[in-house]
């Protein structure tokens, strides 16, 4: 604790507010709602990226890009999207600066510069795509088109928050085209799988998939489907979401296909993305007082050396140690430092390296060399054990799995543990007030109970799960009859 | 030519255009002056940006990300940078947009959401990174901070062309600071020799490193370096630049750290990029009038097998032997397409595979099974072979290397041919007009010099070469002692 992280019981938001500074993830910019990822946070973005382009690859799909500015009259041509877009976008409205007369060594916008059509930085690319799409797409031997594009976007936020809301942020949005319904449907569910697996197996995350209600849908989109994680403050994150836009786009931007009948048809689409939002949950799902706890495959260090040494000589005995264990473990793709600086004390590193989340740590001093042991940390249950350096590789190799694990197992039962099925309204409020987390219960499936609720209590239907079960009930709200629980939550 | 290309030696400028298309590049978008970077021109740029990656991780460099917005206060810092973009600068003014009452369905900016503080969008990100640094660095162990960002930059342009000059980019730019100009410079001249490396081993792309005159360097550097390559055309194109900004940036955004001595002392700054013109630069210099030749360490498919049948069964025989050649030559990480459809005759496909620059293509047909045998014909030199099955793995394994090689050898031999030294100004003038290329000419040092050599004859000193032979002469122009010869050209 030697950085002086709040504790998350005292509070929880400026713990994670903290944590991400002093990890050295990310921080506030000067320009207003924009962060800068730093080099810690990027290699750990950069890994979930790896990750994920390569799933993305192999399920067909390739990369490209479009542009950064979307004019404005495209921008408007889907409707629903560009209403719901309309109040949050930056808008270029000149494309030159010129000398101040009144005020040397100042600039100002020249007015003579201004644009005729202003040019939108894109909040989402559906409007330029589809634009696109409408030139490669002629027949149905060019369908399927299956791409994706990594990108930064920009959505104007009143209130930011490093990583879960700010102004610019980095995504990857997938824009697929079909020739029939059925086959964009597969699609959208297959990206969904694609997120769930991702989070499930890289992040360490549970996820709840579902499909949103009509009020919490994409600005143009005819479903969308999500994964939700739940945070360790009882709060939902929505991690990840897959649109089938039916055919709103192809018609707002007129793109047609030929069909083996000759006959024309509009074309079926989705979207699809995931954002540095991501890095928000995996942050707040795992991390604890001390700093973060990162999921060994997304580990920028997997492993961190660290010697106990009073003098040169000490230190070069164990140098020669540590970089044999280091060898052994490279050749085991498992990424290595060795912090031999004299310049802080071994427990300033301990502290620096839990706080940065390294999965195991190593501690080697004199009484380790004369004993033929190393000690070893992991970061998750902070357990130690001092193992004879012979198995200390095979130890490490088999943690990375064992740490991988727990970290999910542990947050897929705070999930079970703070799921709860309630029956009535009273107990509905009294759950979210005093427990948090998801809670499932009965709704009549209007808009309007749900907007009450969410005027009431804060809490939002995150979704309505995949695996909803049938069920005959009464809405806790209305007293309607409903067919089923959907997941309530208070969300990021 | 079944696309029906121009020929090189007709238009050469129509030729490039259209085969960037043709080939699936990029296209110009309803974006004025922005690209749109097709699937796979994209994926040769991945295999472009993982080997520079590569390159900066295994120097020591970090990735980040930095906003894309620069207020428009922290752009005027340094003056001469400032100037020097203030003129090509996107401008956004708004953060939202409403709806036009006068006119249903359609949006305009709302003035009521003006931002006090217009915001540029980065042309490059020398002053948001150092404002950033500002707080980074307080002494000298926080230095050397050697940072790269993979980025879209936009810089407004009247006249666009793909890949070689657009509205808006991709590029990686490296900001890094140091603690002595020594160190500095050291890191300005290793980057230098990253992009030769990356040009030459990757590219096939031989160039000469060298300084700018002061006429041509960055606005806001002490110095530019850059690598400059010959184009089939004659022309030069400036395939990469490093920067040494002296203490420019940490001046103007006040970057001073304590040395071990505690004297406060200002930063160190270098900067260095690459970008989307890169990819102008493989087209332009390898490519011939049938379509691209894609060097093997960048092509996205290496090699293509093409069956040639009449009828499912024949299909079924070729398949057999093509899976087999595929899965061994996989095995040897060689990139292979096995295209089998059937709605394409195999004349078509050889004319489409030409175009896009695949480096080798195997032909399997009847008799090739009867034989044992295989076709293959590469796409460098159109060779065409007729080798026993057995061997096929092999060779193509070898033709990989022979091929980078090859296309090498031939874009220096070229280079060599056209390079001209000249000791008069009317030699200087005739070689531009009748051979083109590099002209090695000397030079009084000075920009009047510089300038009118430019207005007379639109050629411009693309550097002064690392390997500058002192020699004392005088310059073509004025008469003046000159030290050497400089190098000369028209350029992109
Ligand atoms: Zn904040
Ligand atoms: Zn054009």
């Amino acid at each position: 604790m030697a950085k002086g992280l709040p504790k998350r019981s005292e509070d929880y938001s400026q713990w994670y507010n903290e944590l991400v500074k002093k990890a050295d993830l990310a921080e506030h910019s000067s320009v207003r709602g924009c962060m800068v990822i730093k080099p810690y946070g990027f290699s750990i973005w950069e890994k979930m990226q790896a990750a994920l382009d390569k799933m993305f690859k192999d399920t067909g799909h390739s990369n490209a890009y479009f542009p950064l500015f979307v004019p404005k009259n495209l921008f408007e041509a889907e409707e629903k999207n560009a209403e719901g877009f309309a109040k949050e976008c930056a808008v270029v409205t000149h494309y030159r600066l010129k000398n101040d007369p009144d005020n040397k060594g100042k600039l100002i916008v020249d007015p003579e510069a201004k644009l005729e059509e202003e040019l939108v930085v894109r909040p989402t690319s559906e409007a330029v795509i589809w634009s696109t799409y409408k030139n490669w797409i002629q027949s149905y031997r060019d369908l399927p088109l299956l791409i994706n594009q990594w990108a930064n976007v920009v959505r104007w936020e009143m209130r930011t928050r490093l990583f879960l809301r700010t102004a610019e942020f980095l995504w990857q949005e997938g824009h697929t085209a079909h020739s029939s319904k059925a086959e964009a449907v597969a699609e959208t569910k297959q990206m969904l799988e694609v997120y769930a697996d991702f989070a499930e197996r890289f992040m360490a995350l549970p996820v709840v998939k579902g499909v949103k209600s009509e009020s919490e849908r994409f600005a143009g989109a005819e479903d969308t489907y999500c994964i939700e994680a739940l945070m360790q403050d009882g709060k939902a994150l929505q991690a990840g979401t897959s649109h089938f836009l039916g055919q709103n786009f192809a018609k707002a931007f007129d793109v047609k296909f030929a069909g083996k009948d000759g006959k024309e048809e509009y074309v079926w689409g989705t979207s699809w993305g995931v954002s540095t939002r991501l890095m928000g949950a995996l942050i707040m799902a795992h991390s604890d007082d001390e700093g973060l706890v990162i999921p060994p495959k997304l580990a920028p260090i997997q492993t961190v050396i660290v010697p106990i040494f009073k003098g040169e000589e000490q230190l070069n005995q164990i140098s020669e140690v540590a970089q044999k264990l280091k060898t052994e473990l490279q050749a085991d793709d498992i990424s290595v430092k060795f912090d031999d600086r004299d310049t802080s004390s071994p427990g300033w590193k301990f502290a620096e390296y839990e706080l940065k989340g390294v999965p195991v740590r190593v501690a080697i001093g004199p009484r380790d060399l004369e004993n033929g042991t190393v000690e070893i940390a992991r970061r998750d249950t902070k357990e130690k054990k001092v193992i004879p350096l012979s198995e200390a590789a095979q130890h490490i190799k088999n943690l990375m799995t064992e740490i991988q694990e727990n970290i999910y197992k542990r947050a897929l039962d705070f999930r079970t543990d703070n799921t709860t099925e309630v029956d009535s309204y009273a107990e509905f409020k009294k759950v979210l007030d005093e427990k948090a987390g998801f809670v499932m219960a009965h709704w009549d499936g209007t808009p309007e109970t749900e907007e009450k609720i969410k005027e009431e209590t804060k809490a939002t239907i995150r979704c309505i799960p995949l695996d909803f079960k049938e069920e005959e009930g009464k809405c806790i709200y209305s007293g309607n009859p409903s067919k089923g629980k959907v997941m309530f939550a208070r969300a990021y």
